[in-house]
């Protein structure tokens, strides 16, 4: 079962478009769980257990288990065994935004899905399509290429054009068009820019999907996200919120807090599907 | 003292612009290293023991390491603090081509600088400055920021022409213009290219370091890439080898055909400077 197929069925399970970023940064831990010996790993299996039924997928973030050393990753790998031996049906997204020349990249795609097991990644495109293959090549994990970024500075390369495009948009033209051969290839876009989402979706069609990260709660942003990113069939997105769930609380209280703020940012999103 | 200061001392200390990758790839291990209970570790020792006085710098890979797990993590962290203690002189140059919004790079930095206690790494350019800025506010840590790559397929992008400059010509100005503030920023430099090395060096001037990664011996490309990238004092260049040294030798003499490689390779190097 490819990613996608994999995530359809979880959306349909628990009809949720709704991503949980595991970002389990330490300095923010509640202080019971602090103390224990694999807190980031004690975190995440707190955050999980309140929340499975809520979401379409996980998406722990590669740099918050870095900055602990082995041992994040140790607590990391934790993390993934647990998902996929209580939720086998939920797919692990692993945010790493790797891009190498191709032998790196076969390393970097073994940590990914053979020691995490992951089923998608995020990667860079700077380094092109022939750098990439050894990611692509893993037929049935899900490839999200970063395209455009929710950051305030991204449009500094971002936004450049060449022949009548944006860097972006040639981004999203490529991967779809050149990069897609095994249909495993998706995008990352950042829901800061809805009418650029709008036009990813325009230009791509209904089946690839959209990472988009970065979400915020304010100011109608959900609204104008889900709005402009669906397919026709009301999915094809990922919509990512870390912080905004699992820190919602920094009491023993966070699980639940964490549940409260994931049923109601899902049904917010639902709310405009 | 800044990466480039730290740089210049060994440089002038051993007169060479040549840095080893140790990039330990587990499945080209000789076998009595194989062996071992920390095999890259034990392998990586034994290269800088026999080469450390040829060097001006050593940059492990990070993929190569985290294929192998948290225990790679562990290797990797060994070995830089093996250099730390027997080499202190010796900048250790991290190749990770890491990429995020500043929240995450805050983590992907304390990686680098703080648990493996890095001098340098190499960054992706793509979300711009604002989003890399938490790396360049390490003044005296060396940012390394990729520019044109030396992968086939590398121009897929790093070509395309947005006025009348192609993307990593945008890339190299920037960063030379507007991110360099303290000094710290360095561009990698594909050596397949000797006249956008030239360019390059042109462009932003002496004090800039070029990592050149890619390297290769054939058709002259080293005369090409020193002869195109030293600076106007002769240096200016670090130069990448990685397989051609460490696994010139895949028996128990591993080592000293390493020394060998790395001498004739720095003796050529220096030839064209």
């Amino acid at each position: 079962m490819t990613f996608a197929e994999k995530l359809a069925v979880v959306v349909k399970k628990t009809g949720s478009l709704l991503c949980i970023g595991l970002d389990p940064d330490v300095s923010k831990l509640p202080g019971a769980i602090a103390k224990l010996e694999d807190p980031q790993y004690e975190f995440n299996k707190a955050i999980i257990d309140a929340t499975a039924d809520l979401v379409c997928t996980y998406k722990p973030n590669s740099a918050f288990y870095e900055s602990q050393g082995a041992s994040g990753i140790t607590q990391l790998k934790k993390t993934c065994d647990y998902l996929r031996e209580n939720h086998p049906e939920i797919p692990i997204l692993l945010d790493y935004k790797r891009g190498d020349i191709g032998n790196t990249n076969e390393h970097y795609a073994r940590f990914a899905f053979e020691y995490l097991q992951a089923d998608a990644v995020t990667i860079s495109p700077y380094m092109g399509y022939e750098a990439n293959k050894p990611f692509i090549d893993y037929h049935d994990k899900g490839i999200m290429v970063l395209c455009r970024t929710s950051n305030p500075g991204g449009g500094e390369f971002q936004d450049l054009v060449s022949k009548d495009q944006k860097l972006y948009q040639t981004v999203a033209k490529n991967v779809a068009q050149k990069w897609n051969t095994y249909k495993n290839c998706h995008l990352v876009m950042g829901a800061t820019y809805p009418e650029e989402l709008a036009w990813a979706r325009k230009t791509v069609g209904d089946n690839m999907l959209f990472l988009v990260p970065g979400s915020i709660t304010q100011g109608g942003v959900v609204e104008q996200t889900v709005k402009a990113g669906v397919n026709t069939k009301g999915d094809g997105l990922i919509i990512n919120f870390s912080r905004e769930i699992i820190f919602a609380a920094d009491d023993e209280n966070f699980a639940q807090a964490a549940r409260h703020k994931a049923l109601a940012l899902s049904n917010e999103i639902n709310s405009y599907r």
